[in-house]
């Protein structure tokens, strides 16, 4: 069975984040003033194939750890969906 | 009143991105066969503040044309939330 799988990755609070931080300076440049509290997160999809939704969760979280995401400084979060 | 933005940008259909294509491979290199069309994009979220949504709205979408997406090679779109 197929697997529509998304994974969110964000930085950890209070860890600085110079792409954040760049654009919204860019954003203040072009005068918007009314915009504030800009995060940025990575967004991954994938397909995964497997028998077990248990199996396919632990693959998911291993990849979590080991490739998509730094657990040091960066939260994940993922949904897995069966394809319809 | 205050809205909760959040805008997903990512690369066109045809379009190559490099950064799926290093992750992909890594993917298969960790050993993961059952993986397939990994992409990847970039989501925003701020808060905009604002007296209407429709002038919310247009901010937005002038936002993404002119700062956080590049219309030639990116598609964008975006949820306008009013926050609780």
């Amino acid at each position: 069975m197929k697997y529509n799988v998304e994974v969110i990755v964000s930085y950890k609070k209070g860890v600085l984040d110079p792409q954040s931080a760049a654009i919204s300076g860019a954003i203040s440049s072009l005068g918007y003033q009314n915009i504030e509290n800009l995060t940025i997160s990575k967004k991954f999809n994938f397909q995964i194939s497997g028998r077990e939704k248990k199996e396919v969760e632990e693959q998911v979280e291993s990849l979590c750890r080991k490739l998509l995401a730094n657990p040091v400084i960066e939260n994940y979060q993922y949904i897995i969906g069966e394809e319809k």
